[in-house]
């Protein structure tokens, strides 16, 4: 009997937990809430990440350990990782967690990236923003996530307001700007890579966001092979460079044509969560697969699959499940403004089917300004 | 927030709970046994369906509920619905409980059953097997499963034998003979049906025994439309005829091109567990979502599917995850002769590449002789 450890006990723990029960598997998550949604499926050691007696408790219940939460401190990965067998590696997850080492690598590894410097002054911050020009984006280094920890430059003039915002944590968790990138789409690969460095990827996704949220994600990405191709590529070489094991997503730009690294989320990502009804094998199954060394299943798809975010409440959910590929997804949590609670999942045979789909669900929940710009993608075809 | 109660904790309820987490579901799952599989991913009440206490704690905290096991005490299954929604009803659990409530049933609905007699003593024994004639099969009326309380009778010389090994049931749990039916092929409808009366029918699906336990089960059965929507005919009148409210099946036999019905399993099936990767809805969300009064959601399957059964004990597991289409399902109990403890899915796209993949499953777990029957069938085709 193996268990599997994860820290973090979010929804992506909760769907972790629930696609490898089949494995025969048993969980133990760590939280420091004592509701986590993980929790409803899962033994908890509810605990700080910090705390190395409650970290203890969790590495002498479990035979791996791996994460729903890329925050989890650096060190008290490492801490495990000197214990327990850990995946990803710690220094896959600091690279990850670090906007400007994530951004290096990108760079060393001849994948483009929009401009950036790191930022230590409000002096180094005017000069930068001078050298990459406005707008731009002034982010903190560690510990931000779905557009939190950022401001926006517009012009230079906004150079005050951006170290009234985030200047004080110029030394704390540090901080970095980046140039503005006028994308024309935001992709992702979500990728798996197992111990024995096998490497497989689940089609290219397209995704929107709201609000730095992701609102919607559509795979396979309306794009042609050789761009997606490209990306593979990129996400291979980044995966090699971290000795990554499991799944990790790669967020990119597209912009004239080119990708251009955003970041890597080293976990399952939200989007790739279409890959439980749209995918052989899901992102999440296959994370399990990956950190237990088992043969890492087959990422086809079947179909194609858009998949909508339900932030803040969960809407009404008749109008999908009442569709022949309509999947919900409700994470058992509180509404809360700005929290992800749930998830839905449409499935079609073909591109006519999927836009069909979209326009009865988005009336439906008087929803159309969250499946218009799909609609529109579907409609206009690769180009 | 709906917790759905589940009276019984074995891989049907561990897999009910599985596929409802997504719909925001919390399960209370009542077993005898403190370590039924179920409880791993659910929370349990420990008792005898017979305790009141037990049972009056359960549906305390339940909101429905619903079945796992077949055997539950009516009385108990009747105590509970005086209180909470029951789905299916009492009385159609009891029916199905009932050999011979069942058969007549079938025999009202104009379905054809092999020949049956009720038995009440030794001497209507002698008399039931001269009429119905050998072989023949002795039964009990209630509480047999998987082959158990069967006694086989080849000659009228067999009628001591045979109630030497049941005839003290006779007046305990009743017992039933029945015409033994040197059938071609083994047969079931996986169906559901809503609180609204709305019936759905999975594809037909053959089935395969081995002392009495299914060994394997491949769908769509290989036979003529017009044989599977007879089937599909019977399935209907029965669940309306019962007011039957979730999934269940109908197991049959064929002969010489007419189907015999066997018996009804009042739950979730062994034979529908292809469903959960071969399906758009498995049989299992599909069960909840009619329990609850949703949309029963899209039976349609995924090309081809066969499930293999795994009993005693589980074997390895990598020639299963290596295949593109393979999925693994450990049941998380231990090992003991004669017990379920898991199965897998093979999934294909077609039949060249379904008996591809059962034959290296097979060799690859030294299991030819349970993958053999179901390659013969593949490559005899529909007839």
């Amino acid at each position: 009997m193996t268990t599997v450890g994860i820290l973090g006990g979010g929804q992506l723990a909760r769907m972790l937990a629930l696609s490898g029960a089949p494995l025969g598997l048993r969980f133990l998550v760590m939280d420091t809430a004592a509701d986590a949604c993980a929790g409803q499926f899962a033994p908890m050691v509810v605990g700080d990440y910090r705390d190395e007696s409650a970290l203890a408790e969790f590495a002498s219940r479990v035979d791996v350990a791996t994460f729903d939460f890329e925050n989890v401190p650096a060190e008290s990965a490492q801490w495990l990782a000197e214990r327990i067998p850990v995946f990803p590696n710690p220094r896959a997850l600091a690279i990850a967690q670090d906007r400007l080492a994530e951004k290096t690598m990108f760079r060393e590894l001849g994948i483009p990236v929009p401009d950036f410097q790191a930022i230590d002054s409000r002096e180094q911050l005017q000069a930068a923003v001078e050298q990459i020009g406005t707008p731009c984006i002034l982010k903190t280094r560690r510990l931000g996530y779905d557009g939190k920890g950022q401001f926006r430059l517009r012009s230079p003039a906004d150079v005050e307001g951006a170290w009234q915002a985030l200047g004080a944590q110029a030394s704390t968790v540090g901080l970095i700007l980046e140039g503005f990138v006028a994308f024309e789409r935001e992709l992702s690969v979500v990728a798996v890579r197992g111990r024995n460095g096998e490497f497989r990827c689940w089609p290219l996704t397209e995704n929107w966001h709201v609000d730095g949220v992701l609102s919607a994600s559509l795979a396979p990405a309306p794009v042609d092979a050789a761009l997606a191709d490209q990306a593979f590529d990129h996400a291979r070489r980044i995966a090699k460079s971290l000795d990554y094991v499991g799944v990790f997503a790669l967020e990119l730009f597209c912009r004239d044509g080119v990708l251009l690294a955003n970041e890597v989320a080293p976990r399952v990502h939200n989007s790739g969560h279409w890959t439980i009804e749209g995918s052989e094998t899901s992102q999440f199954q296959s994370h399990l697969r990956a950190v237990l060394g088992l043969p890492l299943g087959d990422t086809r798809m079947v179909g194609q699959a858009c998949m909508l975010n339900w932030i803040g409440e969960m809407p009404a959910a008749e109008p999908v499940l009442a569709e022949p590929g309509g999947h919900w997804h409700d994470y058992g949590k509180q509404p809360r403004a700005g929290r992800k609670v749930g998830h839905a999942t449409l499935r079609a045979d073909n591109t006519a089917e999927l836009v069909a789909v979209l326009g009865r669900v988005g009336q439906g929940l008087g929803r159309m300004e969250q499946v218009t710009p799909v609609i529109a993608r579907l409609q206009e075809g690769a180009r």
